[in-house]
């Protein structure tokens, strides 16, 4: 076997990289992914070289002639990507000498693999915030649609899992209106950091050539360079941002996935999957499963996960470049994937299942659901203090509990024993309709202001 | 024993609560600590009601006469915190109807503790925000008054803890100012989500009183009334918030911490503890430890651990509220109270240190750390590829570890001999100081760009 | 303010410790927690040292009587904890040298706080483990008389929480005493490395004085002496060990307590939770909300957060002490507290909870629930391959829910109609208890094995 | 494009199953990997079934031929894995359909994929546990081959990275032979759990079909049959127990490789990487970067990520299978990977690195690491109270450093001054050889004690 080291610090390092680190030190695989940016990159590079008179107008040309051949080599498959080359960086310019051949070497000049590898990713990051952020717009719009169908369909609100007080299904649609626009924020949030240009940073104390560092920040769309070199390469907080908010995201699918697993449920029956998205059994022929449902709701450990991975990473890490942050890219990248599929399917599963609206109906009908509505109700109409009413309210609960009624099967007589001052209009309360549409303060249930809050999202 | 049920709820629930079950869900002993805001919120509340005519004038201000007799009676420790009376609400319910009888009952109308503990919540982390923004700004500070004092103290930079190339020791503090300045921009950006006011959203529907919410919101300092009765009482992402931003905060500091730790050893020995910040062994008479780095260091477990908890508690959460929940305030309270500590002590900790120039100085001599400036000089001078001048450069650094040399010891003979086409102003490329105040790109460490970013940090 | 270093430091540091760090450092509010622990081990070693003539005969006695005489002091709350003492062990050596004068100085002869609080601490631990296999053992008392009862319990077993197949609900119940168990063993594996004396081993390197590590070993309960002195005052093994095998057990009360809130909902109703473990609202007067289900379900973040944090303190960390490993003994007692009163809620609900038989066989009548029943019959009495079989249920069902028909409504003619080859008997397939004592495979939920295997808990 | 559903359920569930959603719910590019174990245990199972007359012998022998046609196809790459197909259980049920046509059908008979994929996926976990095994008895036998090189290779043990007492090297390794030989036995208890067979656990009941489920554990290398059909199926404690173990395992590598980083820094010297385990940097010609060593300290993010990813599926998860639960493998597969390969680099760092001794040597002459042994003098010789002693040697440790000398530096009249009963065999004592050797205690540092400790961990 040939002993010699071929990296590029060959003169330096004698003797062949042991061949188990040389395998889980390379990150081509993982990072072959930014080769559109990286050359993009390098492109904004050798151009401001060139414009500040570093590298001649000629090898500045060659070079990008040999950038966009390599490109247009890896769009069409033609491109062998060697796991010897390392990285992506040290793949394309050494896949640069091939081609051009010395000249290739004015690549790097005052520029490090510590600041490349962060503009790919920063970039790499950029584009795909813009995806997320596109996608859970669409998510929105899936969840007005639901909610828009379903402004009259009344179900019970929960607390604690029981029988709360009633609610319009679109006023509970809405709420993961409010969680995906927080989400959205957060990741539009976080491109104050990611638009901080790294690139012109070097290796980590910045470079002595005379650059342009504004050059290359506008030319790939970043807003200011960064303001420290260390920092720069040591940086991984927009890395942890991203991690975050997808945290926050999935876990948000999670819990209505939670949600929608018990509606779904023999006990519940409240929403039907449509075929489509069930899966059945190996061996019980009846099954219909809401497999994906289940899927949104484990994903959420993969976030979490990855955002812990890169948190012990950072944890007690000195400055400035170590391989420990090299993870960072396979850890985003894993998190990126798995979150659009998240949401990909959460959109599926808004699409393709109906809502059984006797169902909810009839389940509002338990649990005396209406009480609070009869304690608001001497409160306003009786003037008690509402602990006063609160307590007369139990009351009639536990009656209509000991004789096995719901408060809506109580007649006028049988409360007016209850609570003497009681007017006839009182039996209106027990109106689940009422009831839903009586909660007008704002962000309160009432059909009115569930059409308001609809709108107000549609002109978001 | 007394069986009764002595809850609110006790007409309702009959027999005595589980006795280890009421120690556990008692939360007073955490919640106690929102006293303030519970009166606040709970002046603000009857106020308004008092405004949209719900309740009476008269009774509004027995209410918030008897609501600022027991903030005094808290506040000279004459109130008495009794575990059974569940949490802060309850008790200044219990105790309000002590001081002004059955009117007590009014105060509760239009509103649950599902709103009622939120904005008293977000009334105090608003406030914790503000401190710990207060406190960054002083670490800050005292960060920007140590680079002022070592602009010129030359250092080795590092890159895998090797030497890589030589930078100013103020170069390296900015880097952290970088760092709590994002902590600081993230706290800020926290705001949005805070100044949400949740009070008005009752139970979880909203509700049929004629509330306005503006009122309280105005008030209460908030921005602006939440949109979503549900989501209000379901979402913690504001905690999630807080907590991701401690975590990203403490990390930071664990990574000076370390490399602190580093620095003191008996291995660097670049910087001194102040005695008023080491420790001693119980049994080496000799030490002198550097607990308060590794106070700091450690402390970051407590940050990521309390995120991790909470985002355990609202993994597949359905909604809205749980008393899963509850525990929010005991982390967040421990992660600011940790987090607030740590930065105390990091302040300590810059104050107390000294800086060994002559160490930094002699350490940076080792590892030939002009290597980059000599590869940059041909790039230069003799119009070289930079790979081409990197080669060379390697062949000149194992030249000199054969002959156990430094690069600066190396004459223009020698140098002459490895590479014909070298001019004899090389020399001066070994100089350190002229190395590091070579690197004039933005954000280098270049002695007039470090004075330039702390005059910009100093203005912002 | 006097500025003198009191700490037995004092001589080498001089200079008042800044106030800040000595409050944060003080870990005696903590540790206190350990004041017996400390005072055995101190007797333990003195007594060896008396063994070992390395002390004389009175002043081990002089000693022994004065740690007595503290131990009384801090049992009868007459003895001060001063933060300012740094830690319980700094503390009582303190009050000793007050109560015996100089010859307290012989105490810390051959060991170090960093042995010294290991062993405080193992011994505490070992205590603690015990107290849970203890309490674990009442646990799983509970759920077998829980099961004795409801054997003949017959409830829907669930896969994605969709009726699967007709289970006992005993059987439900012994899948707990399964986790139950492990969780046991697992706390016993752990003694192992528990039961490994570290006194003896120093500072980090042993000592030179001719100590006998196995008279403290025996006396303190110990197994054997730690091998190597680095390692036992680096390692935190133990305290990992510890937090996990807390947390699956917590995450076992976890998934409990998620299925009985929803099993209490008032879309499932199978049961019904006693007025003593239950809570009201605020606001809604006929609420009675399973907190401590909830409560024990939240819980489960504590553990995770503490794991995390503990493994957090651990990465990266160089031998052999550092003060990060203090938070070890707060982040313990916190996850033993919550876990201690986890089971003891859990515990109680074991005790306060009905099962509404009827409810369960109700929802067992749902879903199509013995198809797999009727498959395994095709295969047994028609020799049908399993799939094929599978495939002719899968139309029955499809024809059953067309026809808004249950399994066991169908009769035979319909049945033989869809599959000619069937005979009469396969009418007794649809019936639940029979299905469910059909599964007489081991393990399954037959009412023979649940038998067996109660029996077979009771002996272990 | 064809409408029609494939799946094996398509007789029940009509439509074809969203693209997004088969897309990631297919498992089989993750759960090919036990194809081998899939197919073993499916050949237990019908031997099994025909010895119990379930199957006839002709079909046993059918399907078994079938089944070694498609692991030898799948071993010659002849095989196509279809992700349509799900996962490795039905693409395998599948082709069995296309090898020997409708008889293929009895392979399912009496099991379900729940037990099915349990018994796969546990068979390869005892495999792997197994392979872990074995290369951690490597790396002890790494470590204990460096000890016996370096039994008198002197350098400063440090508590707080502060030169605390001297210690042999030797005995600094062996600290981690403590720790990977408790990794080791965490690993060997988890086989309890492991070797219990699920297979005959069915859906979640067990089954009716007269099983032997003594056959398949014998005959598949398992102990016992799991006695709870329901707990088999929802059961992930192996899974964790696994995690948890290479987590800890992780972390003592992460320590490891920190404390190396930091060796082998400009600062400290301590230790040279071989060529073979140093990278360049791209533009910094001089260095030699400890990448190895840097990838080992990031890797413990991969254990801790995973673990908590695990736990986060489990948290709350109600009985019995969820589609949550498929990612455990996926999880599982990451870790093994990543932990065996960090090992594989472990063992390589351990074989290509160098001591140097002579710095190691130098370091310990620094921060009178000596002051213990002249307190310990001072007890022994003159019988003072250790704390005593211990003062007086903080007087002579801070002469020493006004008068800018070490310990050793101090001679008999000097010391005498301070401490007049002093004796001139003072002097020996702060020889470093003879300080290492005086710890003779058991666990201690002497060279006689680390000798017995290698011998005793090469017979264990």
């Amino acid at each position: 076997m040939d002993k010699k080291n071929k990296s590029i610090w060959g003169t330096r390092i004698k003797g062949k990289t042991s061949s188990i680190f040389q395998k889980v030190s390379s990150s081509i695989e993982i990072d072959k992914r930014l080769f559109k940016e990286d050359i993009l990159a390098s492109i904004a590079h050798v151009e401001m070289l060139n414009k500040q008179k570093i590298i001649s107008f000629k090898i500045k040309n060659k070079i990008i002639w040999g950038l966009n051949k390599i490109q247009n080599q890896i769009i069409k498959k033609k491109y062998v990507f060697n796991y010897q080359d390392e990285d992506i960086h040290m793949s394309i310019e050494k896949k640069l000498f091939e081609l051009i051949g010395e000249d290739a070497g004015y690549i790097h000049t005052a520029r490090s693999r510590n600041d490349q590898v962060l503009v790919d990713f920063k970039m790499w990051m950029i584009n795909s915030n813009n995806k997320l952020i596109k996608i859970l717009d669409q998510t929105i719009n899936n969840f007005l649609k639901i909610a828009e169908k379903n402004i009259y369909t009344i179900m019970p609100g929960f607390t604690h899992l029981k029988n709360a007080q009633p609610i319009s299904f679109a006023h509970y649609i809405l709420a993961y209106v409010e969680m995906f626009s927080r989400d959205r924020q957060r990741l539009k949030n976080n491109f104050t950091n990611l638009k901080e240009n790294p690139l012109g940073s070097g290796a980590l104390s910045g470079t002595s050539f005379n650059i342009d560092r504004n050059f290359t920040t506008k030319k790939l769309g970043f807003k200011v360079p960064t303001s420290n070199s260390i920092d720069t390469v040591s940086n991984r907080d927009f890395v942890l941002d991203f991690l975050f908010a997808s945290s926050v995201c999935a876990m948000h699918i999670s819990r209505l996935a939670e949600e929608f697993i018990i509606w779904n449920s023999d006990g519940f029956r409240l929403i039907t999957l449509n075929d489509n998205i069930v899966t059945g059994s190996s061996i019980m022929p009846q099954k219909k499963n809401p497999d994906p449902l289940e899927f949104l709701r484990g994903k959420v450990s993969n976030s979490y996960g990855n955002l812990f991975s890169m948190m012990t990473i950072l944890k007690g890490l000195p400055l400035s470049y170590f391989k420990d942050l090299q993870d960072d890219k396979k850890i985003v990248f894993d998190t990126f994937d798995n979150l659009i599929d998240s949401i990909k399917v959460l959109n599926e599963v808004l699409k393709n299942f109906s809502v059984n609206k006797n169902e909810m109906l009839n389940l509002a009908k338990r649990g005396h659901i209406t009480a609070t509505d009869l304690a608001d109700y001497l409160v306003k109409n009786l003037n008690y203090p509402f602990r006063k009413s609160y307590q007369i309210t139990a009351k009639v609960v536990n009656y209509c509990e000991k004789n096995k009624k719901n408060l809506s099967d109580l007649s006028y007589k049988e409360l007016k024993v209850m609570e003497p001052n009681i007017k006839e209009d009182v039996i209106k309360i027990f109106d689940l309709n009422n009831s839903v549409n009586s909660k007008k303060s704002y962000a309160g249930t009432s059909f009115e202001n569930i059409k308001k809050m609809i709108k107000k999202y549609k002109n978001a």
